[in-house]
């Protein structure tokens, strides 16, 4: 099985308003509330592309309960999917909401992002026992997204060494000081996007970055850069990888597609230039979905075989 | 006891955040969750006020176990406050939320109000028969906000008559067709805002249309005009009632208060200028109250007998 890792986990929720004014009062038209967070996005594409996944993280309190309830309704309704199951730790704390207010006159998107429970060292203890208890039954396994208010900073770092220590490989996609310090403990991919992998390195050109990021640890990086599509800088050489024309949509969970189509693309024995194909086609095809985060299989289908992939100069 | 009807209940969210642009991603700094719902904050006065009280309406899903859980809370860390009961009656779908994002850069407020759980047949008859066996121990009952989907748009008229057949005095909060309907079954006072009544009578000099709302029905109005205060207009007479000088801060359930005092004047027997001192003195408190929504004593002990009341001149 695969296995993603969620410690900041959300309920999202989406309202759409006819306009937002800022400073006024609005009805909300449609409300919808969606299981929410990164490596949650990842598990619930990996399973539909028939990959059985378990979700862990943290989840607590009535959001948290929500969330789960989201989950096991969604593994109800679609039966053709691969098993998604739910190894959340409880925590004392309240799983976070994300609020994206989308403006029906626009189709602009405000987000508003709760800052997420406070771990506690008890709590952080529990999840690494459970974390420890998945390795051995995983095939592969991604580290997504921001840390909780008292997770320790270095959290990713022990997780990837964990992975590592196991024989499993693992994919980090966060940003900040919790990438750099993943980074240092030497996962088999990382996944940035543009400002994120800038941040890191302090280098603006993408290729020159991802090679900067593969010497800080990473076995391989891939970089997300909108709709320019994927940048790859590992061991077997460099890739661009784009779609064959520009998606209109609405990019929400389409690096957390991207993230997906890499993982089953390792496992599944692929080659890079396939690896980042499947990628770019799963994030193109999220882009495409009417609902945010969800993907599109005819686009999926449609883009795959007609992706762009580009050897990239070797370094200087 | 006191009773409050809130049909639509809400939990409402607050979020602090530095700046809001619309169309951009905020970290929200500061989450705060409360019961709301206009007859929760009623009640909430009420209770604080001395007078037991209790609170009923529909609340269902995780968002109504929160604002339950938040009311038992709010009764277990106030024991000085008079005894609060909760006689909610469950519903299948969730109590709605609403999201207010404060704005730290300049103060100002962006509310997002969701539309609420659509409401049975059967949950509404579930609902009268509770409201009816509570009527026989029953002071003086108010009937507080909007309608939620599927509550028939006559509820309040046929809440007014039961009322009246059990002899409780009942005062109706509401606005547009619902306040429309309800004030044609003749309630003893409709407590409008400026806009509210200007709606319902087409009038826009106050005093002309809160005796015009007086010829639709009710026995007495009450407009609240903001900082300008209360206008009554009653069969003893009408009146002004006004704090000495402006409050400054968040009005947010200024009106709600004022329904309080009114509420508990007319069952202590205070005379109309009296009860107005103190629906005034109450909403100058909440205004001032650093928390939305919660009234501040001292305020309320200092404005109390320094709220200026004007009788109004006969109708022509």
């Amino acid at each position: 099985m695969f296995l993603t890792v969620t410690l900041n986990a959300a309920l999202d929720i989406t309202y759409r308003v006819p306009r937002l004014r800022a400073h006024s009062t609005h009805r909300v038209q449609e409300v919808d509330e969606r299981p929410g967070g990164k490596g949650v996005n990842v598990a619930r594409v990996l399973a539909a592309l028939g990959k059985d996944v378990t979700v862990t993280g943290f989840a607590g309190g009535a959001t948290g309960a929500a969330l789960r309830n989201l989950l096991a309704a969604d593994q109800r309704e679609r039966p053709n999917h691969a098993r998604l199951t739910d190894a959340f730790v409880p925590i004392s704390g309240t799983t976070r909401r994300t609020v994206a207010v989308v403006d029906a006159s626009s189709g602009d998107t405000t987000q508003l992002n709760e800052p997420g429970p406070a771990i506690s060292p008890a709590e952080w203890q529990a999840f690494t026992t459970a974390y420890a208890g998945l390795l051995p039954r995983t095939t592969a396994v991604a580290l997504c997204g921001s840390l909780p208010p008292g997770v320790p900073v270095g959290a990713y770092a022990e997780l990837v060494r964990a992975a590592r220590a196991a024989d499993v490989p693992v994919l980090l996609d966060t940003s900040g000081e919790a990438l750099r310090r993943g980074i240092a403990a030497r996962p088999d991919l990382v996944k940035p996007n543009g400002d994120e992998l800038a941040q890191l390195t302090g280098v603006t050109v993408p290729l020159r970055a991802a090679r900067d990021a593969r010497r800080r640890g990473a076995a391989a990086v891939v970089a997300s850069l909108g709709a320019e599509g994927l940048l790859a800088a590992t061991a077997d050489g460099a890739w661009r990888a784009a779609p064959p024309q520009t998606i209109a949509g609405n990019p929400t969970g389409a690096g957390d597609s991207a993230v997906a189509g890499l993982l089953s693309g390792l496992a599944d024995g692929l080659d890079w230039p396939a690896r980042l194909s499947r990628a770019v086609a799963l994030s193109a095809a999220t882009v495409a979905a009417p609902a945010a985060g969800e993907f599109d299989p005819s686009t999926y289908a449609a883009v795959l075989d007609r992706v762009e992939v580009a050897p990239q100069p070797h370094a200087a």
